[in-house]
């Protein structure tokens, strides 16, 4: 079910600050700038070199986010990880058929437009997991 | 520097339970186990199909080691990320001379033959930072 690992997706108080920082130690690139009023943030995505996988930077739109209250909680770091799967619908139907607490029931949106979903950390170790359609089928 | 997101580390109490999780979950597949004494852990690696990046689940051996403390401040989940690149020792001499804070200023023993160091989680927002040398060069 899980293709591959398509983020990590880290919390970060400044988006620019960040942006900065993986730009100039690691040379990464940003491919994706949006605001998901929906989730709450102001996001980029910046790909490593093979084209597959990004590090995607996360500043809470307000303290009373999601991610803001993380930050609160918890400091800066990472957020949560995004698996790529071919079918996140399909992918969801079978997890919660067996039982699984899933966050989000039905896809949303998510960067680069592709379809995502948030199942719960409490099933998962404490890892907070997305699953990712890319809107691109040639990327899954 | 970056080529792809190699593996997520994740903290867990047994590894026997979480090794379970995963596989009964998601399907995912244990390529390796093993026992890494200078770490302080015992950790297995499961790939995800398409076979470039993995979960890493990380057991303490004892109390009193780094995944050990991080369980015990924070409890389970995702303790740091690993990303590969072509040379770990060329992108360590690159990293310091930029000023970058090392927590491994020489490759050591990682999963799978891997030649990895991490990075000082200060320097990169509270993200601790693995690099990962794969054995098999045809992997990076």
């Amino acid at each position: 079910m899980l293709l591959r690992i398509d983020h990590v997706g880290i919390a970060c108080r400044s988006l620019d600050a960040a942006i900065e920082r993986y730009q100039s130690v690691f040379g990464l690139t940003v491919v994706a700038r949006e605001v998901n009023e929906e989730q709450g943030v102001r996001e980029a995505m910046l790909a490593t070199s093979e084209g597959s996988s990004y590090v995607q930077l996360l500043e809470p739109l307000r303290p009373d986010t999601p991610v803001g209250k993380f930050i609160e909680r918890r400091g800066e770091g990472m957020h949560h990880v995004g698996y790529a799967v071919a079918d996140v619908t399909a992918a969801l139907a079978e997890l919660g058929g067996a039982g699984l607490r899933l966050i989000d029931s039905q896809p949303r949106h998510g960067s680069m437009g592709a379809s995502i979903a948030f199942l719960h950390p409490g099933d998962l170790g404490g890892v907070l997991t997305e699953l990712v359609q890319p809107r691109d089928p040639a990327q899954t």
